[in-house]
């Protein structure tokens, strides 16, 4: 995939939380997955290991943050994470708030879903976003 | 979950490709994913930040050579990664590589299938398992 072509070098619609030289951290608004991010890394670059370890390492730090915020807040069943983009290879992770009672539980968010949304959760993004400020620093302009 | 009745504490029938104090690969035996490895932390913890960041960090950094030892080996189209355990709460890594005549592909594998499998590449686990030697430094036994 060419870079003019890949959505998460445009950076189309997104709604970001958080952002520093070498990545963003986005809302992804999802009303089956409240609280659902994605961290993206900026530069198009495909798999983990076609990083340097130091960026690597640095993607990874805040993956873990946003985790960290999300459990604090939304204190989910279970946190998932996952690296794919075989639709658009591009490194970016997801991080997702797992309930019991949302679409899919207790398959991933990619199985077809077993109900419907039963909940009224939110993550009130305005709020994380500032969390995310406080524990990373200020971010460039969002 | 408690500890005597999750299966990744009892690791029943698993194909132990290398491992540590801390933390084993195995080979996930599945026709449709050649290659498919996890990364299984050995105690019982739930999420990657109930752990402490250096113990988080080694278990990235394996993840990482697995993920550079199948990139190299089979040449995947993608590597996906995700820890998810909403099923088994119990902190491990899917890696999986990734090829486009798959039966998900550009889908997760969880996603339904797509097609059947057309392919009859298979990954070596015996090389695989010397190769994470060669790596990593020689195994506790297997």
């Amino acid at each position: 995939m060419r870079v003019d072509s890949c959505p998460l070098c445009q950076r189309a619609n997104e709604k970001v939380l958080w952002q520093s030289d070498d990545l963003r951290v986005i809302a992804v608004d999802d009303a089956n997955y409240p609280g659902y991010c994605r961290v993206i890394w900026n530069d198009h670059v495909g798999e983990m290991t076609d990083l340097k370890e130091s960026d690597r390492g640095n993607l990874m730090r805040i993956v873990f943050v946003v985790e960290t915020g999300l459990r604090k807040i939304l204190r989910p069943t279970k946190i998932n994470l996952a690296s794919l983009g075989n639709q658009v290879p591009h490194v970016h992770w997801h991080v997702i708030p797992r309930f019991t009672d949302d679409p899919t539980f207790p398959g991933a968010i990619w199985a077809p879903a077993v109900r419907g949304v039963t909940s009224e959760r939110t993550l009130n993004w305005a709020e994380f976003s500032a969390w995310l400020d406080d524990q990373l620093g200020r971010s460039r302009a969002k």
